[in-house]
């Protein structure tokens, strides 16, 4: 008898989660398990802020799916998935083409930029570790031009950086800048006084869903390092020149950049929207048991997924956390759908969030305390550690884990 | 009685090493020492290839002045000069107007590029830590780049790099290249087979006036790393889209490019042609004891400095090791003058020459040995210690040394 295939698209927390729990649970004679994914690495996309900042290299966010997948009972294809049809049961990749008995859609996240003008063409994402990269290698060439420019021929707009969007991921970019810019001044002889660091925020919060005592830590740290906070201020569009915002009923402002970095949107991957899954913005409001609506074989984790936490009537954010724990829910269904067993409910078991400001200082709440400056700074490294034993065991996390522990 | 003023311009290897010889030499009271230098620190302009490849970080290649001085002897001032006058006796700085009753032309090299259109504007040069800085910068933004564009858009003439000269600072920065492009190439996930570096030199030979088979050796490293040399084809043009070379008689080639660095020529400094001192490329030919033509007062060490190697009837090269020993014969020709004997000739003491390529392979002639690979690797760190040593003694070797001796 064949033995059935389970397909996961995708080596992100949710993808790499479900493959290495159903490694676990599966002899190999039970199922055959393939991973497509683009990259043969998987890396910490919520420790790309620091790569975007310079403050981690590339190599330290990642690392080789191969070492944490058991080849005997994983079928790892590096891949990219160019299309998924649920109702023939085929996955197209630039690999070929797949078929599968059971299908796990876990491709995370992409840039949303609400159509605002020039975002596209004009403004960087941290949407990968390349693309993080390349915020770090545009900055830093921005920082070295300036400095070796005629000065009569100085164009001061290389040293504004704007990054659109206060949530979770401007805000710890912001904390990397922060640290960071000091060291570039050093490091290319730039007055201080001259780089900007200007957060611009259409919302009229910072960290929108934070304990406001905390939120007011953090924008009072970044701001005693120089970051500028223009709250309330929706950018409205972008140019080579720079963006604007608008400041008020009929008030806009134009700052003058060479540098956007847009942190203020994610959305599901654009593969889903061209499938018969219903979805807003590519997340799919899936089943309690992680299966998209109506579909017997196929699983969405992560940040494709879309669940409402019932007590306090709001999604649940698309957090690495949850990502990984539906990687677990999923692995523990498929092995319940393969034995005749009826699923499980997932039930996310928050332990809390932590927004880092640079290496040496966070905010956060972890088991329901409040906790800012070396304590969540230190509980943050602990989550990311967390991460990595939970995909890799402690090898890994020797291996990558983070030990500047203050 | 009034101190003698004795002006230092420069704090490169040859300045440096005159104001630290100056400093050992005379007592507090017997003069007044003022050095005037563009940055607060001096910079291995010998590491700069590192810098550019970014096989060494900035701060790794420059060290605080203030941390070689004795500022109970000598007047550092951070200032950029911008005139000369030898016959008013006076200087112009960005921090004012300084006189003097012995002046130290030591103000280093500036590139050449000959007239060759294009030059000027499109490619980078090696010419100081910020410059080199810059180089590495632009080379990761094209990995960057190139590496996230639509695969439909890639532009691969981004990932190819033209090295213009043979000499020996192209060879050394081709030597850096070899090593890092690879480590590029891994953290971009860019196929190794997509970059090319090309070396084009318009004369019919490598490294001329090394030995012929040290030349064979390093050539034959530096290709099986993938460099290609393209010699005896004098590059004639250089646009935005690459440059053009002259490839026969009548026959042209248009290498497509965004990163053309210019290593193949250096001259004096400018300020030196708007004296009244002769000189050909702003290098003056010194007198004997390193006093320029007819000046009585004015001192010519470094770069600047032109000398006969009368042995081989060739000039010397514009090297850090002369430039240093040429430091300490002006020191101690000034300590002679102040005390009213005569002066004394410059005569190098040449130890031999070492051409790096990369951190871990080198050729070279040492003591009269013929050196090669590991061993002249790791002449070439004690060379580069030595002169670290010279200045500041053992603290400032093992504070910047190089000690990753294989």
């Amino acid at each position: 008898m064949k033995r059935p295939t389970i397909l996961v698209l995708g080596a992100g927390y949710g993808g790499l989660m479900t493959v290495t729990n159903l490694q676990k649970k599966l002899g190999v004679n039970e199922a055959e398990i393939v991973l497509i994914n683009k990259n043969s690495y998987h890396y910490e996309s919520t420790w790309l802020h620091e790569a975007a900042a310079g403050t981690l290299e590339p190599s330290e966010v990642r690392y080789d799916i191969k070492d944490v997948i058991d080849q005997s009972k994983v079928n790892f294809i590096q891949a990219e998935v160019t299309k998924i049809d649920v109702d023939e049961k085929v996955v197209l990749s630039t690999a070929g083409e797949h078929t599968y008995d059971y299908l796990v859609i876990a491709l995370g996240f992409e840039g949303e930029t609400f159509g605002i003008p020039g975002l596209e063409e004009h403004a960087f994402s941290i949407a990968n570790v390349l693309a993080a990269r390349r915020i770090r290698d545009h900055i830093e060439y921005q920082f070295s031009t300036w400095a070796t420019e005629p000065e009569a021929e100085r164009d001061d707009s290389r040293l504004t950086f704007v990054v659109g969007g206060a949530g979770f991921t401007g805000i710890e970019f912001l904390g990397e800048l922060a640290n960071q810019v000091p060291v570039w001044c050093d490091a290319y002889d730039v007055p201080r006084e001259k780089v900007r660091v200007i957060c611009v925020e259409a919302a009229p919060m910072v960290l929108p869903g934070f304990d406001p005592e905390l939120v007011d830590y953090a924008v009072a740290q970044l701001e005693s390092k120089g970051i500028e906070f223009s709250i309330g201020t929706p950018l409205v569009e972008a140019t080579e020149e720079g963006v604007k915002i608008k400041t008020g009923e009929e008030e806009f402002k134009f700052i003058e950049t060479k540098t956007v970095v847009w942190a203020a949107g994610v959305r599901g991957n654009r593969l889903i929207e061209e499938t018969n899954i219903e979805s807003a913005r590519a997340r799919v409001r899936v089943e309690p048991d992680l299966r998209a609506p109506g579909r017997e074989d196929v699983f969405i984790v992560g940040d494709c997924a879309f669940m409402i936490n019932e007590a306090e009537n709001r999604p649940y954010p698309p957090t690495a956390q949850i990502a990984m724990q539906q990687g677990q829910q999923c692995a523990a269904n498929i092995a319940s759908l393969l034995a005749k067993k009826p699923t499980t409910a997932f039930v996310p078991d928050l332990k809390g969030s932590v927004c880092s400001l640079g290496s040496d200082d966070a905010i956060g709440v972890v088991f329901g305390k409040k906790v800012t400056g070396g304590t969540a700074s230190f509980m943050k490294k602990m989550v990311d550690n967390r991460a990595l034993f939970m995909v890799g065991g402690l090898g890994l996390t020797l291996k990558k884990g983070k030990f500047d522990l203050l």
